[in-house]
């Protein structure tokens, strides 16, 4: 469930007419974008963005770079991008991440995605950068991490509802032996995790959890900790509970001295639309604190009221 | 250009009673099966597919399997089939084929289709088999090929213009000093021929025979032989030369003892309404004799006459 408080009609021109207003004169009129940016869908924000062009011949959201700043600015520039290609600038400001990727960006929306959405970000990535995900990927990392990740993010994955209850239960087989002999890095688990649909991954997942009484993740922290199996682990939580992951990546960002501002934008913008509202849920019974209330303490101005604005109603 | 000769006008529903009719009675009458068939666009194909239907509720193709028997009745099969539905039924009869795959095939398919072909191709998998090829692929493959088949079929690249020249040079190095090494199944290899656009790997192979004064092709034939290094051969040709890669493999089949009937109808059904004129020319060049008559030396029967339907004109 979505969070995002939107008219069902509202007007592009008006809008865009408001921004201008917003923009014009001594500084910019902060709480005017934010009232209406902050409430529009992802629908609403292109059309204001294509009236804004209209008008005034000049690009809105190179008009927002100039008139905003600092975390507000870059939480307003990802979520005025339609979704799909926000998932593209996401995924290349990862892959291009100093000093190393971050990985944890290409594990979330290459898994997250439905195979459909995904494919369609790689459309856009394309159109945007000229190059394909894979090749940028690829060349941006190495060993075990690229195996994994480049495989997770080239798949075009399987998305029916055809499961095979043999196949889940053997290769639960296959992850336990690999597991247990502690390669981690085996290529049979790559191949199963990369390549499998999810529901046949969350059949064999399942398998797993009753063959031997503990979920894979936690069989996976014996090992040394490093980023591959970080990412791995990372992967296999986004398959099995999409909110749950967004709920711990959530409490990290916030927890951490200093708050990750990047991530913590990430995750609203990208599910303000879609599922924040049960992400909100799962964060008050896991920290017995509201969301809202987080937010307001470890964040300040106007992007705490940006992103107040997108996560919906109090509770 | 195609060397198909089909009437611009077909009744797909003539065409059906007509197919109709050679099924009944006693033994089929090949020669009208192939008079229409061996004549009618892919369009036209699935008309009276349609038709046939339509008229007498039967799935045509059955039909023709019942009525039809040996590399003929192959041929027809492979023909009849949507051009993206067929690729997708040799994949997966080359990643089923046993004792292990036919890996050129899976490397032809998935080299010469453009990228937005090859999707379609993964579509119609997913539609018949219920699984992705590259869940397939991965699970039936081990090792240095399945690297290499793995990120050939599975990357959507890039199929714009843009191309990076320093780039194309650098990367020139990069495979030149993998092979200089005699590492042939060098990580670098794989993530250069399986990512880069076409246009951008054909200006690296440029450089590369440009700085090194030999194609890679004839520096990977130092190497032991083995599978992925045919394998990635085979790829490095198929992104050359589409049309000299078919004309080599059409010479091998029919100069095998026996001659290798399924490389041979592979090539002449999937080209047939798209470069087999080249084709033929090439084999012409090559071999002083024409097509057609080698064809005709080395198949007979109805096999013989449906291969030269296909043809065309006779040189």
């Amino acid at each position: 469930m979505a969070t995002l408080i939107a008219p069902e009609h509202a007007s592009p021109v008006e809008d865009a007419e408001a921004l201008r207003k917003a923009f014009q004169g001594w500084g910019t009129d902060e709480k005017a974008v934010i009232s209406i940016l902050g409430h529009r869908t992802a629908t609403q924000r292109q059309l204001i963005r294509h009236a804004y062009e209209e008008i005034y011949k000049e690009d809105l959201i190179k008009r927002l770079e100039s008139e905003l700043s600092g975390d507000f600015e870059k939480a307003v520039y990802r979520w005025i991008l339609d979704p799909t290609d926000r998932d593209a600038v996401l995924l290349n400001v990862a892959i291009k991440h100093s000093p190393i990727p971050d990985y944890r960006v290409i594990v979330e929306i290459s898994c997250i995605r439905s195979p459909e959405e995904f494919l369609a970000v790689k459309r856009a990535y394309q159109i945007r950068y000229k190059r394909s995900i894979e090749e940028d990927l690829a060349s941006h990392t190495k060993g075990d991490i690229r195996k994994l990740l480049f495989a997770l993010v080239s798949t075009f994955r399987y998305d029916g509802n055809e499961i095979n209850a043999r196949l889940a239960n053997s290769e639960a087989d296959v992850l336990r032996n690999a597991i247990k002999e502690r390669e981690f890095n085996h290529e049979e688990i790559i191949r199963i995790v990369s390549t499998r649909s999810k529901l046949q991954l969350l059949a064999t997942l399942n398998h797993y959890k009753d063959d031997y009484e503990t979920s894979i993740t936690k069989h996976l922290v014996d090992g040394p900790a490093n980023d591959y199996l970080v990412a791995l682990r990372t992967a296999i939580r986004c398959f099995n509970d999409p909110q749950k992951y967004y709920e711990k990546v959530i409490r990290n960002a916030l927890n951490k001295p200093g708050t990750d501002e990047d991530a913590l934008t990430r995750v609203i913008v990208t599910t303000a639309e879609k599922d924040l509202e049960v992400i909100k849920e799962l964060y008050y019974k896991r920290n017995t604190v509201s969301l809202h209330k987080a937010v307001g303490k470890h964040t300040s101005g106007d992007y705490k009221a940006f992103l107040r604005a997108l996560l919906g109603k109090e509770d």
